[in-house]
């Protein structure tokens, strides 16, 4: 039984990813970034014939380098190709850090012929040290060479890109005459603005900068910025959507927002059921707010208590711990008119004592939605986040040790 | 070596609290609220010959009964008992929540010969659940005839507020003829605006209520205010502070609030220490900001920072997470020009890779001082938190069931 934000009913596939659209290519190699061995660069390339693109960027005013040249690569409303690593996020790393990722850029240029003001960067993995260079320019050439179209350069490519993510995350989906695609990684440090996370997207679809860039903006909004696992917001986070205009049709706006947002639904949804130590998914819908921000805020605010996320650790139907999150927010209710419903029971009515907390079950299920009733408008909106667990307490001490 | 921010070098002793100042009794009983056994009832009385006091409350929307309550009785300047207990926060409990608050202080009132008027409740435990109120009309008349005065009585009130506390907590200092004591119970939600906590404080200096009021809101600025464990608020805090004038002497204002201020500080840093299964004591202090206000805006962001706690308990002096942190909020910097130091060495230098973090040895004590410098004005804040442990994980899964 859920009760969060209608997704559009729009069939999603998560056998296939960036490669799913016609016009592009992908690889994925080891280059030698992860310590730990494994493939960890990846690159995405549009064939075209049009190179149309737009992108999202972390609001984190501490931005990583490959975020500061990103950012100035899609401000002309046009990308080439995207490169991608994982085992170094070359963030706080100074004017050093953005030289390599400039060089970064021309290496990929260099290799494929086209300018490197073309040429989206990402990294991600330990903020504060410099990148391998030599690495990067063992590996730019070996990932150009391995480029093909197809499921399995998709999902190498995805593959490339996880860090303590536990499985690769694609996604599909279709409208008449075109296929949008795309890849994600993210397993912790998901936050507001955008979660730690890298995706890429694309389509065939005939679309102008402006319009990807309005359709992505929506997509984002309630999806990849209502996931947050731990509150933090990543110094990387980068969504870039890319469309190569292959099938020749021009896609309808609406039609086309709707196909994007249910492959970002899916991406971020595989995003928060293996964000870090992670036992259970959480959906926490705030109903009958005054405006969809209260809603969001009551919903964000909730998932961000740390008193709560262990309570549902425990299997703890706790709605004490819900209403102390609710009454730190400005948003407009009356404390003495809000029910508390967790998987459909009634835990709190009008700010007390509900039906027995014992009519629920966590133990039961991996699922577990929330919803808050204020009782003043009539604005929704869900928030998707996690427990707090000792695997997460576990990850995230040994991370960079 | 420490950095942050000075307090007022007072002698402070921590084995005498709340009958440390004449003209004060109190008494910890078994009551029965604590299911799992021993004293969670206790009472403290101010004997005059003036009754003069003042309050801070929770800020959170959600209040408890007993808030909603002592917050008109403080409102007219004179507190002639406290009572409180453990093992039931009676909040979230609707119109029978506050009429059982009503009760508690007409009982009390019975018993003392004084009006319910005078009465400040509190109340510290699972929120929605009603009050045994046999346990309190069985409690009331025990706890009253075992006031006391002197440090035996004051310890057991103490110990009867305790909740996940591991240990009780006093603080007390003297003024030119003077003294002011305390109390204090908290173990987790301790967040912003106050911590989840219970505080009685108690002074036989000759002090009016507005005197008594504008030290209070000094006093918790710098210390409760900035004590913010897991960055959850409770819907219960509240530190009331009474008067008895029993020593016959007016304190001078600043004299006063400094003493008053030593105290709170003493109180706020052992519920730090004793913050549920906390292994490190941080101390977060942003210098070289623009304003206090977004110098503790600073502090209290990367206090409330999961990735940065967890790495904490790694012993992992992260900065990355530290810097990443800072980047969400809306303060005065330049991000190429802040430095991070922890534990004296300066892990990061001007927004980039610092000394080696090889030289932070965070396993070496319990205290970790975090310093960061914006390099934009004189302002500075300091913000007290704890790591994030297996052990809070634990504590705050079990809670309520």
């Amino acid at each position: 039984m859920t009760s969060h934000d209608p997704v559009p009913e729009i069939p999603v596939s998560t056998s296939a990813g960036v490669c799913a659209a016609a016009g592009f290519t992908a690889a994925g190699v080891e280059a030698g970034f992860k310590t730990s061995g494994g493939l960890d660069l990846a690159l995405v390339i549009n064939a075209g014939p049009e190179f149309a693109a737009a992108a999202q960027f972390t609001s984190n005013r501490v931005a990583a380098a490959p975020v500061h040249w990103s950012r100035e690569v899609v401000r002309a409303g046009t990308v080439r190709a995207v490169v991608l690593n994982s085992g170094g996020a070359n963030a706080c790393t100074g004017p050093e850090g953005f030289q390599n990722t400039h060089t970064t850029a021309e290496l990929v240029g260099q290799e494929l012929g086209i300018g490197a003001g073309d040429v989206v960067v990402c990294s991600t993995g330990l903020i504060g040290e410099q990148l391998p260079m030599d690495v990067v320019r063992r590996g730019v050439p070996e990932v150009a060479r391995a480029l093909a179209a197809g499921q399995d350069a998709g999902r190498r490519a995805a593959e490339a890109i996880m860090t303590t993510d536990s499985v690769s995350k694609q996604a599909s989906a279709s409208g008449p005459g075109w296929t949008v695609g795309g890849m994600a990684k993210g397993a912790g440090m998901l936050a507001p603005g955008l979660a730690t996370m890298l995706v890429v997207l694309t389509t065939d679809a005939v679309m102008a900068p402006d319009a990807l860039d309005l359709a992505l903006r929506e997509a984002c909004r309630v999806t990849f910025n209502r996931t947050d696992s731990d509150g933090c917001m990543s110094t990387n986070d980068t969504v870039v959507l890319m469309s190569s205009g292959a099938s020749g049709t021009a896609a309808e706006q609406g039609e086309f927002t709707r196909a994007l947002t249910a492959v970002c639904h899916s991406l971020a949804q595989q995003l928060i059921t293996d964000a870090e130590g992670a036992s259970h998914d959480i959906a926490i819908t705030t109903v009958g707010a005054a405006t969809e921000t209260e809603a969001e805020d009551v919903s964000r605010t909730v998932a961000r208590s740390n008193l709560l996320k262990t309570a549902v650790f425990g299997n703890d139907p706790n709605w004490g711990r819900v209403l102390s999150a609710v009454g730190t927010t400005q948003a407009q209710f009356d404390p003495d008119r809000i029910d508390v419903t967790i998987n459909g029971v009634t835990v709190c009515r009008n700010g007390g004592i509900g039906d027995p907390r014992e009519g629920v079950d966590l133990a039961a299920s991996r699922a577990v939605d929330i919803v808050i009733d204020l009782k003043t408008g009539d604005a929704r909106a869900t928030v998707w986040t996690n427990d707090l667990t000792h695997d997460y307490v576990e990850e995230n001490s040994a991370y960079s040790s």
